[in-house]
């Protein structure tokens, strides 16, 4: 087998970041342009600015009257109106108007008479009333932005009022994006067995230009040293800063660390952080130059803790930060001591109490990082947390739409990702968010007060009744209520054509079959209906392998990976699978009663009833909704 | 005069947003475009978003090692270990590489020896044991991003991933934006008498950019019915909405809200805000047309509270909202039940104490826009807020950049904005902020609570000693310290040349004076030489006219608006005028004991004691710094 890297050394989080980031700091010189106010939004003034022109320029009417010489009004009053003739004392002005010598005060139009000769005034002006003085906004000289300073809208106008019309301010730093490994395509090529869609690259192109940098994202290179070498030498000449994607695990394929050390110094080459370890950080010709795992979301995680210090240096801004929040992990989080972890979480408030419910831990799913709210982040010196225990979590989202979400935990089903998809349309501000852990695993969260609603699947063995039965051996009765959902079909999901003309359960025995894990409703009805068969488990050629979702067993089964799965008709019709039907079930939500009349609760029960809704499950098809959204009190 | 408009009907703040929004949802056809998906990065999706591959696209290997067909390593322990062949029982494969039957296990590089048939191992392979299934991360079919989501870097690389190429997103609306007003020149022009340089239109041009939109901006159009009305009626069939700036007061040269009732419908004209109030709320063939008020900070908040959320329901986003505080309000604000108000404060936290010191609260004043840290709102119901009340502010800072902002209330030196640049400059995450109000009212404000630092120069006129026996007076002794700032040289500003001949203040009184606010330590100053010359008040022509700052008395001496007012160097130096000095005084900052051992009152004495600092005192002119950053114990 080929030379592997080793990790030599394994730096901290902090320790990583302080070390390059004090490297870096040794060598770089920021970069200023002169470019005009009008497009300076959002960039970053080199020194303070003063102003050249007062504003206003001039001294001014405050009103629409007549401008006066004060003097000659000092005679009247009620009883003893005076009269000025325009042009001699007085001049019509209306707002903004300049003031001249000998005028020096306004009297408004409200406050005159028109007569024959000009206007009669029946109050004296005091000199400089309702007069704007000239530099009253802005003096000339005056500093009007510090330096350091990010130019917003207000500050754009405030300069040009003051006369400045260029600003010298940080230039972008220009980042060159470099995507490395053989079996890398573009998104635009047609994937062949082994090839991976290259989209790392992009992300990173995307959060560079939040950072604020400009973004050059190069082509796939190859797994070649002398390729990679000849990119990162000319790049460095030519870009403020390098990423290479890939390359940075102990692969055999991977060359990055060996290129950097060649061409550089790399400094640190592992973090003791989950995920993201394999991180590589160097400095070539006096350029930072990066090396991120391949995986998404050690990618992201990687960029987040490494590049985007380094760009908010050399950009002059601080770094981007999340809101935090306080939640309670929803179940028990181990980690190691050998590295900060990052655990992706859903987060929702449910009565007093923030949740923050884990997603997918692995570095591989992407997907987990999109549909979290947050990160829950569980520090090097920690073994993790327990169930129910407070965490800092670094939220994604706004915490006030946080407090607006139906929490709902339970088992999967695709019209959850339906309905949090209608929620924000009809509703303004509420969201749906759900996490999957099984129907039994829903019940717990809500005994735990961690979730609104359960969606559940129970069959009752001995009644042959779906949920009700299970809740009140739960929770006994008065508790909880059932918010009907919907009705869908179970059934077999195997390969289009049915090539193993699997007929029923009893004809699972001899293929590969790929199970549900444990406490989920199909799970449950998959025993109840092997128990019925007189089928042993551990006669079931794959009874142990665990998918966690519909459609993860839809995939297993699609890819020949698997030749049958348990599952619903719209995870079959996902994946273009065919469907084999085993029998309808109801599919419904679990709800604490004193949960029944939040605001974002009577929402979700109204998309339940909506007509949208219903067309929309036609689409998905093998679903029924006749009592969808009808509350049955237990 | 001229026939003026009239505010018939003049609305409150929510009932015009809401009547303008009702309107405006009836014809509004919101307009969507593909694009790329590499492109896509904060627009907002059409549609729910269903992947069309599976990622991974296959079986993967989840570790470096070997991939084996597991039933023929169920013989394999540690007592009996099994050899496999290559290419026959296993085949070597990196993280990542495809698994295809009749292969469906991997082993860890680390649990294998290899030996000449090939490779010893000690452990039975459980069928899919380290392989990553196909659609672990994204199931093809799966709802990826829901619809109205604003698209992120991390949902660009998940969206590649799953196959998706191209989306459908909101397109971004078009502002069309017109100043107006025959008196407004470009930034670029030199200004004439009574020119205004137009600048509302730019910054207008950077918030619509800032709310997703796209400005186009027109050159001013001069105040003329015909041309105004050709404009309007041209840009509403090419643009989504347009923008008509300044042209909506009651002056005479007002024709915007005449063109717009030709040309449509009139919904608001006059909102009961403050500054804001002459708003025009127009829908001219279906696309909405606003009146913005041509006074900046009006603009400003007209705009905020009208045109972005039209802006926000054209790109089917949420209305950009500031993080609100809770502080106190360090002077009384009176307002009007005629009108919500928007007054500008300075935030500060000083104690426990979240403070808000209320700035200039003209229509005009956008420097004030520029310093605020935030607005205070008065709700309309309200008739004002007393000292020291609680009120929510608007913050336009990072909250936590408030807490470590030294709060400095009182005299104005141009020193205290060279001390707020260079603060984050030199202690990262720190700020000064300052408010003038005079010495006396720092001291106030320091009695009060409300600042960590009272700037002042207030001679005693028994002692002739500064400063420190008025804080013996105010405070007794123990309290308050003093740290030293600079000595400085007050004087009379007088116009280039000194045309007057001005010697001293006994020469002020055949000249048109202008004085500083009650309170000033300049004022004092003022007022004890009158005394010693035995002056009258009274005498002085002028004495009344009160200006806030240094630099409003050298802009009024500058613009021949006044022949003479006293002032320190810097200002006449900044200003370009003659300087008559009239003797040295000291400029301290009063602080309660009980801060100076706060971090960023540390931060403060050091830039106080630093060669830069002295260096930019010397380039300002006229200040002496020896005793910089001591602190004397009173």
């Amino acid at each position: 087998m080929a030379k592997r890297n080793l990790y030599l050394d394994i730096k901290s989080v902090d320790e990583a970041a302080e070390l390059y980031l004090s490297a870096l700091k040794k060598t770089l010189d920021i970069q200023y342009e002169t470019i005009p106010v009008v497009e300076s939004l959002e960039r970053v003034t080199r020194k303070a600015t003063y102003a050249k022109y007062c504003s206003p320029l001039f001294n001014a009417s405050a009103m629409d009257g007549i401008a006066v010489i004060s003097s000659r009004t000092d005679e009247a009053n009620e009883t003893n109106p005076v009269i000025l003739k325009e042009e001699e004392d007085y001049l019509v002005v209306d707002t903004g108007d300049p003031i001249h010598p000998p005028y020096d005060a306004v009297i408004m139009a409200e406050d005159i008479t028109e007569v024959e000769e000009g206007v009669k005034i029946f109050a004296s002006a005091a000199p400089w009333q309702h007069v704007r003085p000239i530099g009253e906004d802005i003096v000339a000289g005056e500093m009007i932005l510090p330096s350091n300073h990010k130019i917003r809208p207000i500050d754009v106008g405030v300069l040009l009022s003051a006369g400045i019309i260029d600003i010298e301010v940080v230039k972008k730093p220009e980042v060159a994006i470099f995507p490395t490994g053989t079996e890398i395509i573009e998104p635009t090529e047609t994937p062949a067995d082994g090839s991976i869609i290259e989209s790392n690259s992009r992300m990173f192109e995307n959060m560079v230009t939040r950072a604020g940098g400009i973004a050059h994202r190069f082509p796939p290179i190859i797994d070649d040293y002398e390729q990679i070498r000849n990119h990162v030498a000319e790049a460095v000449g030519r870009y403020d800063m390098v990423i290479i994607n890939a390359g940075s695990s102990a692969g055999t394929e991977d060359y990055t660390v060996h290129v950097l050390r060649e061409l550089g110094e790399v400094l640190v080459h592992g973090v003791a952080i989950k995920p993201g370890k394999p991180v590589i950080l160097a400095m070539v010709k006096g350029k930072p130059v990066v090396g991120l795992p391949g995986y998404p979301v050690s990618a992201y995680i990687g960029f987040e803790n490494f590049v985007d210090p380094v760009l908010a240096e050399m950009c002059q801004t601080p770094v981007r930060k999340n809101p935090v929040v306080q939640a309670h992990v929803s179940k028990r989080l181990v980690s190691s001591l050998k590295h900060k972890e990052y655990v992706r979480v859903k987060v929702g408030k449910v009565g007093d109490k923030m949740v923050a419910a884990p997603l997918a831990r692995g570095a591989g799913a992407a997907m987990s990082l999109v549909r979290a709210d947050g990160f829950c982040v569980i520090e090097q010196n920690s073994e993790g947390v327990e169930a129910g225990e407070a965490v800092q979590v670094q939220l994604y989202r706004e915490p006030e739409e946080v407090e607006n979400t139906v929490v709902v935990i339970g088992s999967h089903d695709l019209i959850l990702d339906v309905m949090a998809d209608m929620m924000p349309e009809s509703h303004k501000g509420m969201f749906v968010s759900s996490t999957h852990v099984g129907s039994m695993g829903g019940l717990m969260a809500l005994k735990r007060g961690e979730a609104h609603l359960a969606p559940i699947h129970l069959l009752d063995e001995t009644s042959g009744e779906y949920n009700i039965a299970y809740i009140k051996k739960l929770f006994g009765e008065g508790k909880i209520s059932l918010i009907k959902g919907v009705g869908r079909t179970q059934g077999i999901l195997v390969k289009k054509g049915n090539p193993l003309g699997i007929k029923g359960i009893e004809d699972l025995k001899d293929c590969r079959y790929v199970n549900r894990q444990r406490g989920a409703g199909t799970r449950v009805l998959f025993d109840y209906k092997l128990k019925q068969l007189g089928i042993e488990p551990s006669s079931i050629n794959g009874y142990d392998r665990e998918a966690t979702t519909h459609m993860a067993v839809a995939a297993a089964v699609g890819s020949d990976g698997a030749d049958a799965g348990m599952g619903i008709l719209s995870a079959a019709k996902a994946m273009d699978l065919d469907f084999v039907p085993i029998g309808p079930e109801e599919y419904d939500f679990a709800i604490p009663e004193q949960y029944l009349n939040l605001p974002h609760i009577q929402a979700f029960l109204e998309i339940l009833k909506s007509d949208e809704f219903h067309r929309r499950l036609d689409e998905l098809g093998g679903y029924t909704y006749e009592k969808a959204g009808e509350i049955v009190a237990i």
